[in-house]
């Protein structure tokens, strides 16, 4: 029997905490599937002398992440400490540096620093395996990696923020407003005291970047991912998804089109039989578009201790099988640069929501200014209910809100048409615009 | 640079063509992917003089599967051959004593001979893959076999066959009956001419066996499933379903219990909130439920040329990257024997509909049976709809449906509750009985 793989652990929060318990509670499983032990040997965390519930017996304490990653006794550096810089950047660098193999749960770090460290692995022999940095336990970069090799992608798309869909979960069974449900799900630990990396869709952007360079065999380009965020979804817009046969989602998007690969967040409308429609609260869902073949989603559970551990033991245990994957599925001097399509330049379908000053008139004005920038509308409601008085007459003062649904057509023109009509002064206020996702 | 993966291929019908073309088109990215190409040096198929749209130029004609398993210019033998015996066996038996490694997509012949097989691979240093035997791209196999090789996994169960998915689809959809949507799934090419081993259940129970052994680490044992299939199921049960607020699908389940591997085939009644619940048509997908966070589901395509193809070409790249995973995770001396947990002993709720006789005292007689059997209810209706005449007054001679739902209680005290019931004379004809699962 070959030696055991001996494993560092930096960070010892609840996922380390985790992964010290799961390596050793399937210990004889992993054994008998790697063929050979695994065990942690050392650790190192920010306070030693907290209560964590864990037997570390035998485990020796490292002062830093940098000491643990140059222990010599190591030979895999698993990176639980966050943030896409140092120390745990410094630390992972050293590690791979002096030949070890690599497990991170950083999404961040890895959509910043990640082409550097996977050249850094290739040279040095090393793996770089961040399964769990993308939807925890769901096995997506392992299906882009290994599972899909012999696929051309031409789409990958999906909730990857357990916050951002817990919210807006609520918000449609609910009926209640973005800062409500924000509210409850900072209290129910959800969201973080300041959720604007979340809700403004910024760590959606992060997994995206990494998955557009697995499924595109592309360099992982954050910069090139057009980002929005929830923040100004209102319950109108959810009960008028409901009417159309949508439900909102906040996706992240990285597509083929025959301008470049588009990298794209925000708040969409996706049909309502969708397999991504279905996925509600704090579940994260990613679907793949193979070439020639209907397409793969893969659900689970985007976040928590237990399903971050599960992944990231699963990249340790390919480690001690001896599998050294390349990082990003190809080796970084064959990865593309990505040629970034421009938003003026996206394709589809829009939902807009208007509110019209009056109701004279402003239908066909929109309706004008539409039909300028060639635009054809697939649908138009006028929603009275809130603006008549007691004998059903339209209130002069009040405002209407108008709800349009176009086919598919470039984003530069639908916003040229919508300054025409803010420039008309037919409506108030900021126009609602979400972009139409098909399956 | 690693000279190339020298691949043979048996069997050039769509699935074999498809694999002839991906690795063809795929050529650049595969060799990115793996570090050295991958090239099809020679194929055998029924007829050579078959038109088939493929360039073969440089390819040589094996006369025989045996031929090509033992062509010592081969490195990776790929059957797509079919059928749990010969030729396929003893082909695929040839290569891995040669020491060549073995891809296939073939379910039968994994569920009946898979642990021999993986012994001789284990003994003789090649793969077995088997990835697209199980939901074709659905990457099911790797996430068992890696993306989860550190989570206890309690439970994975599934829609295997799209055959089945699809008529209970259609039924749930239009009202049809059975022999209707079955006719109409042979017309398009869905069902066989004779669809007994799809619509029985025997295609989803050699899928779960394979699971069930990759899930829990015990030895392949179709034996051991318990199999019940779809023809009983009328559309007065899909009816009854929709208003209980379940959806019926042909499930796989296997599950730890306390008493041993619980495996089995019948048609289920699920949520139709949950994941599974909204898997329509001819679409497969398969839910894994890890110890300590909730259930992965994965979704897809689980049959079709293409989709069964990038499968086998993603075992075959696996095979070039120098990966040699033990084919059901373990060694095949770790696999444990399967203790089969017995049907009567299963534990869950019931759905039954029985048609009573009359109905005075009928619903008295059947719950008192249950009560014997210390069976509790959880709802029971009869439908009086079919069973009245124009004045609203129950027809004498008809019989109306009673439908029951159980909480949760044993197989055996049902069966013994129902036995009871047709003693009792108060129903007639069979008793229909669906099994819920809970997720």
């Amino acid at each position: 029997m070959v030696a055991p793989l001996k494993v560092g652990i930096a960070g010892l929060g609840t996922v380390g905490a985790d992964v010290v318990r799961l390596i050793e509670a399937q210990g004889t499983a992993l054994a008998a599937r790697c063929g050979r032990g695994i065990r942690v040997v050392a650790v190192t965390a920010r306070s030693k002398a907290k209560k964590r519930d864990l037997d570390l017996r035998g485990v020796s304490w490292a002062k830093s992440a940098l000491d643990l990653a140059n222990d010599a006794n190591v030979d895999c550096f698993v990176e639980l400490m966050g943030g896409s810089g140092d120390p745990a950047l410094s630390a992972i660098d050293a590690a791979l540096k002096s030949g070890k193999s690599v497990v991170t749960a950083n999404k961040a770090l890895i959509a910043k620093h990640g082409l550097r460290l996977a050249k850094s692995a290739e040279a040095h022999g090393g793996a770089l395996n961040f399964e769990a940095a993308v939807g925890a336990a769901i096995p997506v970069v392992k299906t882009l990696r290994e599972g899909l090799a012999g696929t051309e992608v031409n789409r990958v798309y999906g909730i990857l923020n357990g916050t951002c869909n817990y919210i807006l979960t609520r918000m449609e069974q609910e009926g209640l407003s973005f800062a409500e449900c924000l509210k409850d799900a900072q209290r129910l630990g959800y969201a973080e005291a300041d959720p604007s990396f979340d809700v403004d869709g910024h760590d959606t952007a992060q997994k995206l970047a990494i998955l557009a360079s697995l499924a595109f065999g592309t360099r992982v380009a954050q910069s090139a991912v057009y980002v929005e965020g929830i923040s100004s979804i209102a319950p109108a817009d959810l009960r008028a998804a409901e009417d159309l046969g949508y439900r909102v989602k906040l996706l992240g998007v990285a597509v083929r089109t025959p301008k470049g690969i588009e990298q794209r967040v925000h708040p969409t409308m996706v049909p309502k039989s969708s397999s991504i429609a279905q996925v509600m609260g704090v579940t994260n869902a990613v679907t793949i578009d193979g070439e020639g073949f209907p397409p793969i989603t893969l659900v689970g559970p985007g976040a928590g201790g237990a399903a971050t551990a599960s992944a990231v033991v699963a990249d340790i245990a390919d480690v001690a099988r001896g599998i050294r994957a390349k990082p990003f599925g190809r080796p970084v001097a064959r990865l593309r640069a990505t040629k970034k399509a421009p938003m003026e330049r996206h394709e589809g379908g829009y939902y807009m929501r208007l509110m019209a000053r009056d109701l004279a008139g402003t239908a066909a004005t929109i309706a004008t200014r539409l039909a300028e920038q060639k635009i054809s509308i697939e649908s138009i409601v006028q929603r009275h209910a809130e603006g008549v008085d007691e004998n059903g007459m339209p209130r002069k003062a009040s405002q209407v809100p108008v709800i349009l649904v176009t086919y598919a057509t470039h984003e530069d023109a639908v916003r040229r048409a919508l300054k025409a009509v803010q420039h008309d002064k037919v409506i108030s206020g900021r126009p609602q615009l979400i972009r139409i996702e098909k399956n």
